[in-house]
């Protein structure tokens, strides 16, 4: 099986181009658990197939390691726009991707090289009330700047939802050891009933903002898209920021843009293809 | 550049064919430490090159992930072997391969597939003086079976050099958070001036041992040669097994053979090649 890894801010998937590629019978949720494998494997956070759709120019289908299907991805989606450009499924710098989490338009654009750099994807509308994030309280009220409490230590809190839920916490200094200690205690917080990710955010300067994440399910990982999205939208919300900044991830930069004109938010960010090949495993069929 | 990832029991590097590779003038540390990435380059334990001899068959150089260039890598070696072998870069299933640990002959052994399915290596005589280890004690004199503390507990152990040293722990059932705790006490154990590898084992049968390692240097590993050969060695010393036993490793089995005639040691065991690719990152020059 032929196969192509990418990551997008060390996000990385191994990638099946299926124009090319026949799964059919495949067992897709142990084909994903056998290629992430580490060491026995490729090697990577999951697979992602890239596929012809009856409904948009592109379907991209998102299994994660353990095998399980994801919704949508939006580092793996700049990487699958990087994919069908730089191999020429497609001329265009603006095309449709359906995914299991709805239809997405990421718009490429270009390096010197001719090959797609940088892929702006549109994250739709944040949302702020206390029923959409979900989190306790009024249903209609929303949870800006407001406090929160863990073993003893208070911070400043903006619950966002991104389609997800987020908890961003506003803080002087981002500390790793502080995301590893209270980001599973505010994930777990009984406020959120279906948990949350929890973001730690510093805001450098008007354009700039230092964030590390805690994810819902995962932990510390290098990079979340949504999570950008919902620190940016928190941080300009208190007015520290304006609505146009580079989030500073453990995996390298997001340019977000919380647009006015619809309140529609923009990420832009980089996808690097790493190395193509020939996977020599057994191919598990259903 | 052209790769080949290969693992051994888990223990999984990116092998270069410098026959057909050039990899004259290359920064050969920063390009170990960028492949073996697991998020940003190809992912590995490190990087072993395939390289002419002129004094042997083949030439191996291993760096681990951090750039710096081991001596020798039994897994990596059996790797070696595969590949040369599978790749047509001999037709002999017993060649000479150069090592900065010196020359090693591997024999490699054919599945249905007629590609090599099992290598055999002679890695030497064990030695059980405690300057051989080194432990300290009178020099001359053995660490067989003496009881060891840490932390209030006690653990039958012996001590036994194959070029590096082991403490084997015997066990009455082979435990992880035991191999977590212990193991690190035991690597810093006052005892042992240059530190060192610690194994624990569990006797099934006269052919069997269950086997789990605590790495100088590395923590918990999926399989380590040396250990096992040493695992062997004490539980023959002990009486309780014969010469020829299975060592079982969180990654696969070994099959030691401690060979009465010469007093060497043999290690049979898999290698497997997982794909193949073309790497599409920078290469790093001097």
């Amino acid at each position: 099986m032929k196969f192509t890894k990418l990551h997008g801010l060390g996000n990385d998937y191994v990638y099946v181009n299926c124009f090319e590629e026949d799964l059919t019978g495949v067992d897709l949720p142990e084909l994903a658990r056998r290629v992430s494998d580490r060491h026995f494997g490729i090697g990577g956070d999951g697979l992602i197939l890239i596929l012809p759709s009856e409904r948009a120019d592109f379907r991209m289908r998102v299994f994660n390691n353990d095998g399980s299907e994801a919704k949508n991805c939006g580092n793996g989606l700049r990487c699958v726009s990087k994919y069908v450009y730089d191999h020429g499924l497609t001329e265009k710098a603006t095309f449709t991707v359906e995914t299991l989490g709805g239809m997405m338009t990421p718009v490429v654009s270009l390096g010197e090289d001719g090959k797609v750099e940088q892929v702006t994807i549109d994250m739709g509308e944040p949302r702020f009330e206390r029923a959409a994030i979900p989190m306790a309280g009024i249903p209609d009220e929303q949870a800006r700047e407001q406090t929160i409490e863990v073993d003893g230590e208070v911070f400043t809190m903006t619950a966002v939802s991104m389609g997800n839920p987020h908890a961003i916490i506003f803080v002087d200094e981002v500390r790793d050891e502080d995301v590893t200690t209270y980001g599973p205690k505010i994930e777990f917080h009984q406020w959120f009933p279906e948990r949350t990710n929890v973001e730690f955010i510093q805001i450098l300067n008007r354009k700039e903002i230092h964030f590390r994440v805690w994810e819902r399910g995962s932990g510390v990982t290098l990079a979340c898209g949504t999570g950008a999205c919902a620190a940016a939208v928190a941080a300009s919300l208190s007015g520290k920021t304006d609505r146009e900044v580079t989030v500073h991830l453990a995996g390298g930069d997001l340019m977000i843009n919380w647009r006015e004109s619809d309140n529609r938010v923009f990420m832009t960010g980089p996808a690097t293809e790493i190395f193509s090949g020939v996977y020599q495993g057994e191919i598990p069929y259903k």
